[in-house]
């Protein structure tokens, strides 16, 4: 039943975002089987093409973002370049573009000009704030999304200062969500034969995401503050310390804390007021005191013995990896295939990061690496009619 | 040039998810247009039904996660209910379904079961650690991912221990993995008429928004560790301390240091050999020492201050808003409708989290409240044929 043809096969993307947010929203895209047609400024291209670490000279952030996508050059400060690229987007199905507000307008390809060349076009803009709104214009980095949508507010030790997340969600959740208004777009589009613009923010994104975190404020106008690994209705739900290193418990219902304190050998626990139901247990001093003898437990066992025992009687339990290993677990390495190689005419064998949506008919594993810049700038602009010579020309006047 | 249709009108839904993964999965389809019908097991329904903060006795988590849904009950333990979850199949475009792999099997409902019934069915599965591989019977919560994505051990303090995103974000990208997933097969499905499993899982989602930060290690051996706010590529790209509070800068590169100096009014920064380039400036003890210079300009001003000056240079600056903040932010609140309105028979104006996905042509903002327990019990079996008194009979018998 499996078809070789991908979910996307046949769907034109240009793709002309750098950095993070954009191209993951594109990655996505070509993971599924679009042609994704990176436009990159001559002459660097994207700026992570010079982000470390690199392999040969190669950016390894540039191939994990912008892995199974063309690439062809294009200066849209000239007249030519803008040119091409109102011929491209006459052919193309999506674009993409996480520029700062204003920015397409004055190079005169905000939507409503795309519109005008091509009225079904899919236009996808990613931006730290969007498009609308008295902060559209203001700088948006991951950092300043997590800042300024709260997450920071609930994220570290009590007492200390706000932390960020060590991912920059913020970006990941502006790709995804441009990739969403895409496909529903596209959805839209093949019923009705009408396109439209897509306006999604990383803040925007960010707050979307804290949904169970905003409501407790909103209901109850009491403001959350941080409380490291802890979760404000359940104890042990928390962090460990073992002999090697750390673990987590998530323990929430009388039944599961009953089955851990038996597997722990501790059944005294079940009788001690301080511990014995669901609701004594998640008040403070309790749930510090329970933390020590769950820590004083484990402290003479590894990581690997202590989640052994706790799994065996079925409690949510894990190990903190660090990165290392996480990107050589058995399971998301290989079963899940979440690291899987490419092969790169420059750098060699690389190491990626694959696709976390496995589909049955139609795979997502992504096989191509990344395009070097400017690889496709023959096919793709010799099927808009270009000659051999006009390229050459374009490409000393660095219109491409 | 707007229509009144969503995205996904037309499109029907099966969710029988529960908690906080296959409802955002869900919700995201609903605030789209699908039509998404809630499975819920009878009497109690979804567990989060019985979540606080509860107005009325009305859980605003359920309320956030479920706006815009249908509710159906059904006792798919019997043999009625598994008759008339089989008629729901086979009308459906979607089902999403968040159990531990080989539950649905169980029941009489895996993708294989499912396909025989519908056979364009677009089978959503969405799990802790997915239907395949070693780990794939483990109970999956946020915190788990978290801890074996490797997010927690570069999340935190140096020299303290790893720490969770305060935000459940397995869960969220579990949850928008799924729809990426289901509205990629639907445009498949239109073009081929095949349908499909989707199979996706928190951890791998976890792993693939890490991209970033997995890929130093595969290159360099080099296993990253915590460092709080900053940025091993860049300083001051850290939060700092104004008197009424926590703000961050994001100050990349020269010339951005030294609009940041010069509005600080302390151009000897730039003459000081400490800071004065990209690579002396982000390393210890020259970070340390650069955090205090800042600390203690900015410990004499309010946030607001210190945020509106550096902003005047367009470097990146943002408060840390807590989540009184960050919910009554004009920008976020209204002009990006991040907050908005619904009003509930029971619990009355009930404000839930925006739809971060702006799209001009077919709207997404959420409009409707979350469905009361098997509100739609009639007109749902009853276009199955069921007459009144059947449906009542099926009620007194516990089947709905």
């Amino acid at each position: 039943m499996t078809t070789e043809a991908k979910a996307l096969a046949g769907v034109k993307v240009l793709d002309m975002t750098q950095f993070l947010a954009g191209p993951y929203c594109g990655l996505t895209l070509a993971d599924m089987g679009a042609e994704v047609i990176k436009i990159e400024n001559p002459p660097g291209g994207d700026f992570v093409r010079i982000a470390v670490p690199q392999i040969n000279g190669v950016s390894i952030y540039y191939e994990n973002m912008n892995r199974g996508k063309k690439s062809v050059t294009l200066n849209l400060k000239t007249k030519e370049g803008k040119e091409l690229f109102a011929k491209l987007i006459a052919e193309a199905d999506v674009l993409i573009e996480n520029n700062r507000p204003g920015v397409m307008e004055r190079l005169g390809f905000a939507y409503e000009d795309a519109k005008k060349i091509n009225p079904g076009i899919i236009y996808c803009s990613i931006s730290g704030f969007g498009q609308t709104g008295p902060y559209s214009q203001r700088p948006g980095y991951d950092l300043i999304g997590q800042a300024m949508s709260g997450a920071m507010s609930i994220t570290g030790m009590e007492g200390h200062v706000p932390l960020k997340y060590g991912v920059p969600i913020g970006d990941v959740l502006g790709g995804m969500n441009g990739a969403l208004g895409i496909l529903a777009a596209l959805h839209h589009r093949t019923r009705t034969g009408e396109g439209q613009h897509i306006d999604t923010a990383l803040v925007d994104g960010l707050v979307s995401s804290m949904l169970t975190n905003t409501m407790g404020y909103l209901v109850t106008g009491k403001v959350p503050g941080r409380s490291a690994n802890r979760y404000f209705n359940a104890y042990p739900y928390d962090s460990f310390s073992a002999k090697d290193g750390e673990y987590v418990i998530a323990c929430g219902t009388d039944p599961h804390f009953a089955a851990l304190a038996t597997v722990m050998g501790k059944p005294e626990l079940l009788e001690d007021p301080r511990f014995n139901d669901f609701v004594t247990r998640k008040s403070n001093p309790h749930m510090d005191e329970l933390k020590a003898i769950i820590d004083e437990w484990s402290s003479d066992k590894t990581v690997a013995e202590c989640v052994e025992l706790i799994m065996s009687v079925d409690i949510p339990v894990a190990p903190i990896y660090d990165i290392k290993q996480a990107t050589e677990d058995e399971h998301i390495r290989n079963a899940r295939e979440m690291f899987v190689e490419v092969e790169h005419p420059v750098a060699g064998k690389i190491t990626i990061t694959g696709n976390p949506i496995k589909m049955s008919a139609t795979p997502t594993t992504p096989t191509k690496c990344a395009p070097l810049l400017g690889q496709d700038n023959e096919s793709v602009y010799g099927s808009l009619g270009l000659d051999a010579e006009t390229l050459k020309a374009y490409k000393e006047k660095k219109i491409i």
